[in-house]
């Protein structure tokens, strides 16, 4: 795993004044997108959040590029997708956020080649930063686990299988979307307990799911595992990911194969991609409860029980469209971390490639939802409202059960602690536009 | 659907003399796979076969191009990968069949130029034919999943949501490669019913599933379904389609979200996509038993009961390292037909569009295991075996329970009836190594 370096000494500052002061991307975070000029036909390209400025990688790639890999890695990165950068591996992705670091530095020689390349975030809109061949979700939250486990297997809830194995499914990669995401509705096939046919119309158990999404970077063979100890090398960053969800179409269609089109209308991830160098200061120990069953030795590692967990700070909310017309900002629903997953982004990668499956660079991991020990740390309605039983109150009068048209979702994400930099994850907006008629 | 044309008249012969014998690839079919010659570090490019050559569609590109819309189809045909051809839609498809079989019939005046175009299959090596954005992996055996349910929920084995809904789950496209493929034996956890605990190690219990993949050709956008009358118009063409199994793996992880490293370790297709409207001559009626529920209006059409199955004929053979050693051909395992389907082509692509999910050019379909009523048209050893019960006896005195370490399984489909062409699929190969140690 990365160690600390001179990138992430909390003192540094940048010239770029709004990097210092209150702001998810401090240069000492330097998240990656690909973006261009909102409403323009430019090219999409790499870029790197400093502040509320966009470091355009193809301009600076052209008028005043890096020696060395890190220039390497930048001709890579200024490409309409990140892909060839990610696969470039970690001692390309060091050398650029090295060389940016210093670049942007208060005082950097650089600072007059730079400014040229800077472009203010409210000017820009983002496309996916990668091609995403392969999209997983995983299901690492416990607690999420067992209190949905509780709404579709009330006898049954947390399965034997859990807490030996990172249990993942593979998702729907055409329907990712950036944030901004607006879709319709999603029709299907329903059936109520008490039914004895199903019908069809469009979903009335419409939800979100609070997760973080993992880039792979460098990929591997097919036939050849990663193994726990090297399964970060793999690891290009995290960004946030709302796995929207349709309950009612799940509960009919997902026996015995899983969800299908209750997960793959859309999914919705946020723009900024944080590299898991920047998170180094984040790391936490990993333990199961040690009434649990200690993990399989292909799941274990001294450096994964070490500093294994990440502490990601994670928020929900939302604005109705009443909200919205009423210029009313989101309400926040809920709070949790990622610290309290139940598998490390290490171990969902040694268990994904055991079997000798071959990731690829640009491949997206779901977390799953993110769910914390409390009701109130529930990361989807369905939980927070247990199973539509219980609507929330909403600061102006609303209530809700599941989502209604016009509703847009917000997640957020940020890790935060004394004596290092904040390292925001901006966040990741999608909204509900009525069923298609 | 696609109807009977000129390309389809049984009478026609081609001035490639091999493809007027006993051949799976008459002038009927002109089936596209990616090639390349054995050995070379050429780049791929797509071909058509005819009898036992290959058109080099970019040298025919080069050399003799079509005009209008069929040369514009050339074009994107003659690419390493097939999807842009894919997406052009049928049209396109149709213009391009029309122009080769007229140029490939005997007395054809372009002979002279197509003959220099003409690689034989035996000097040829294939890629996969398109780059595989999603791959989706449908259940629409009703025999396959009643024998299968039985096995692994013996009290209740065909779920109520079978003959209601198409059943499909999404499955991984990094580990999909073309015939030939060979890969090590998959690592992972299992469980004894009576063990108190997981183990690890390589899989007990490695399995074929003899399948069809369904190639889709034109996309649609997300939030868009495709209605089923539509449906075809977004298909491009079908393979052989081995999806390999760990019976092991997937019966200790599969719930509740459905298999993963069970499956994901590889898949295999064949080289060959024979297009829909080669298939045109062998569509047969479609209907559920009387006494079934009948599918839900978006899954339901005239045209798709009239016409909506397809009579392909599916086998699958083994050929141990033994049988290989001693120069044996593979030994039949079983035989049986999609006709047996209980959803159609159709209906799958309708299912998975309805609630918005967009399918992109080059997306893969499987059909799902195409076990047919009789014990002895089972498409996987699970079945054949009675869950591993019931050991195989093979001709040279060898048993099988599951697949072993040298085992090649090797799948063939056909068309053939009086009055009409044979139209032939090749095989699809794949080897199981030993596990990676």
């Amino acid at each position: 795993m990365t160690r600390l370096n001179e990138t992430h000494d909390s003192s540094l500052t940048s010239w770029v004044a709004s990097a210092n002061g209150e702001t998810d991307f401090p240069i000492q975070n330097l998240p990656f997108a690909s973006f261009r000029r909102a409403g323009s036909d430019e090219t999409f390209r790499g870029g790197v959040a400093i502040g509320d400025q966009i470091v355009d990688l193809a301009a600076l790639h052209n008028s005043a590029p890096f020696d060395g890999l890190a220039g390497e890695a930048l001709a890579a990165a200024a490409e309409p997708r990140l892909n060839r950068f990610m696969g470039m591996g970690q001692a390309a992705w060091s050398a650029l956020r090295l060389a940016l670091s210093r670049a942007l530095r208060s005082g950097s020689e650089q600072q007059a080649s730079l400014q040229g390349c800077l472009i203010a975030q409210t000017d820009a809109e983002y496309g996916l930063p990668c091609s995403i061949g392969d999209y997983t979700d995983f299901y690492t939250s416990v607690f999420h686990a067992t209190s949905v486990g509780a709404l579709f297997r009330p006898d049954n809830p947390l399965l034997p299988n859990y807490k030996w194995v990172p249990i993942g499914y593979h998702g729907r990669a055409s329907s990712i979307g950036v944030s901004g995401q607006k879709f319709p509705r999603p029709q299907g096939q329903t059936k109520a307990p008490d039914a004895t046919e199903p019908s069809f119309g469009p979903c009335k158990r419409l939800d979100y799911e609070l997760e973080i999404g993992i880039f792979i970077g460098a990929g591997n063979e097919l036939g050849e595992p990663v193994s726990i100890d090297r399964a970060e090398d793999h690891v290009f960053g995290i960004c946030l990911f709302n796995d929207w969800s349709a309950r009612d179409i799940q509960a009919w269609e997902y026996q015995p194969l899983g969800p299908f089109l209750s997960k793959n209308f859309a999914s919705t991830i946020s723009p900024w991609i944080v590299t898991m160098e920047a998170l180094a200061p984040y790391r936490t120990a990993f333990a199961h409860p040690a009434e649990d069953p200690q993990p399989l030795p292909y799941l274990s590692s001294e450096s994964n029980s070490r500093e294994g967990a990440l502490d990601i700070q994670l928020e929900c909310l939302l604005q109705t469209e009443q909200m919205r017309n009423n210029g009313e900002a989101p309400t926040r629903l809920s709070e949790s971390s990622f610290k309290h997953s139940y598998w490390t982004v290490g171990q969902m990668v040694a268990h994904h490639t055991v079997n000798g499956c071959n990731l690829q660079p640009g491949d997206l991991l779901g977390s799953g939802t993110q769910s914390g020990p409390e009701h109130e740390e529930a990361g989807s309605l369905l939980e927070l409202t247990v199973g539509g039983k219980q609507a929330i109150s909403l600061p102006n009068g609303e209530t809700r059960t599941f989502l209604e048209d016009g509703d847009a979702v917000v997640m957020r994400g940020y890790c935060a602690k004394p004596g290092a930099a904040r390292i925001g994850f901006g966040e990741v907006v999608g909204t509900i536009l009525p069923a298609r008629v």
